[in-house]
């Protein structure tokens, strides 16, 4: 049994739990708010979790991990304090806001011997292996992910408040939260790109409502698109020298096609479960019993991809986070 | 009746000549061809339209209008002999290589009271009135214009020879012959943009095999994707405050689907004829009818947007043809 504590009390943490205690491998033992009361609000339906607003009294406690799901911006320090402690932190996608935080953070780790582990659930998807082999004997051509979802903060945002996910402060935005997914599909599936760029659509603190941009490997390019200021409905695809791979999205993948230039097509067998946390919770509970390090190390060279990838779509579309190094 | 020409003997030709007889306004008189023996084959199943080889003699017919669809680097030069010699010019798309070349063409076209009109015919699709009608209490906020299909020159040019839409020399690529349709689509609803720019994957002659590129309006921004060596499935999208427009295609627009935040959705009434180039041939016969120089001059609008974009795109590529100036 893995005991776990979590820091952050949204939606995002709640089903985090839920799907850790569906495996019944981990067991939610304390719970992290700076309001003594939110703390104990969230932890009062598991048995097992004792609230706590003191922080250095939460990381004293006896955990095997920690689940952090605060607002991006805080997620390096706090990862940071989890690892000395001597925990494995599992991180909320994006887990840092720069490379040189993620560097940090691998070597804390590495020091005390713990891992640190991105939530960015598509990585995880079991699918990226089908279309993997599948793409084996393929020449890829190119490819576009996207991911696009009206904001359930739009209307804050619109009534002239700044939720935190279109904050600078908090290292908000479209490519932040959304873009992210496509950037790991791409990351998974090609592994870093050569070059990247992104132009935004912004908000008057340089914060990113939707954007395109593109990875170029060289021999083929990847279109991405991300927005949370409106919900785009259109697939995903891969371009090979045999036909077009259409997906019905770079996260959650529930069905992929492959058209051939004749018109013919087949379907790959994807078996997603429908929990679309799942996959990257029992990959946690692997690599934390098992400790997989080849396959931590593996993980962690996507995570150094795709942050640098951000890093470099901010620089070229002028996104600045408060936290950004001057 | 309209006594026409026809320079270039493929099979847009012969759809040009079906669609424009299918009006009862139009009437084939002139075939053009470097080879007689090719323009005689062309013009023999039509009993009104005699062969030429000679370019004087064709040039010197009694025609009103000629229509141009030779390979892409030859339309300027053969249009501006159309002009001079007082005929109207009805250019296949791309219209011209260059802005300057649009500039000379429009001046000699009005010198020579005559029309230059461009063959790109999504621009006359009725589908995007309805749109445009159905999106004026709207605030748009981005939209996503593709069209990518897998070129059947592409054997070929695997094979290792270099087809004229794959050649510098012509003018070749999928901006210019497929990404011209997204532009249009954008400057047809949108106008001119601020700012574009493109990312290609280029053959060594630097001509495109596909691209993702954007237009910058300012308060949003427009997506393309143009490929020749691949093709996409996905729909076109317009993204507004109240939800998003769903389009099957951004040139042949048969279908467009409105869903709102809220998930409900709407079908906007596009009545699109089966046949996708006979709105043009419609418009081509009411502007040379009737003089509608107002018409023209919008059309001219948008032609000088398409093009300035075109070429200030190929810029940003590093897109090189053999007739750009030096």
């Amino acid at each position: 049994m893995i005991r776990f504590g979590v820091i952050g009390s949204s939606f995002i943490s709640q089903k985090f739990i839920e799907t850790a205690h569906s495996t019944q491998k981990f067991q939610l033992s304390a719970v992290f708010s700076r309001q003594l009361e939110r703390a104990q609000e969230f932890a009062a339906p598991f048995q097992s979790a004792q609230a706590f607003a003191d922080w250095q009294e939460f990381l004293a406690q006896d955990l095997d991990a920690i689940y952090i799901a605060s607002p991006n911006a805080l997620h390096y320090e706090q990862a940071k304090a989890v690892l000395l402690a001597g925990k494995h932190a599992i991180v909320e996608k994006p887990m840092v806001c720069h490379p040189d935080q993620l560097a940090e953070l691998l070597r804390i780790a590495k020091e005390n011997k713990v891992f640190l582990l991105e939530a960015a659930r598509n990585t995880y998807e079991a699918a990226f292996e089908s279309i993997g082999s599948f793409l084996r004997n393929h020449t890829i051509l190119g490819a576009q992910f996207s991911y696009a979802k009206y904001s359930s903060k739009m209307p804050e945002l619109l009534a002239g408040t700044k939720p935190n996910i279109f904050s600078e402060k908090m290292a908000g935005g479209a490519l932040m939260d959304l873009g992210v997914y496509a950037l790991y599909a791409s990351v998974t599936l090609f592994g870093p790109a050569q070059k990247v760029a992104y132009q935004a659509q912004q908000l008057p603190n340089t914060v990113d409502l939707n954007g395109f941009g593109y990875l170029d490997y060289g021999h083929f390019q990847v279109g991405i698109f991300a927005g949370k200021n409106l919900t785009s409905t259109l697939a995903n695809e891969i371009y090979t020298d045999k036909g077009t791979l259409v997906l019905d999205s770079c996260q959650h993948i529930q069905k992929a096609t492959f058209y051939y230039h004749d018109g013919s097509h087949i379907d790959l067998d994807i078996q997603a479960p429908s929990n679309n946390m799942l996959e990257e919770c029992l990959s946690f509970i692997h690599i934390i019993e098992n400790g997989d390090q080849a396959l931590a190390d593996s993980l962690t060279q996507r995570a150094e991809a795709v942050h640098q990838a951000l890093y470099d779509m901010r620089q070229v579309a002028g996104i600045h986070f408060s936290s950004d190094p001057i």
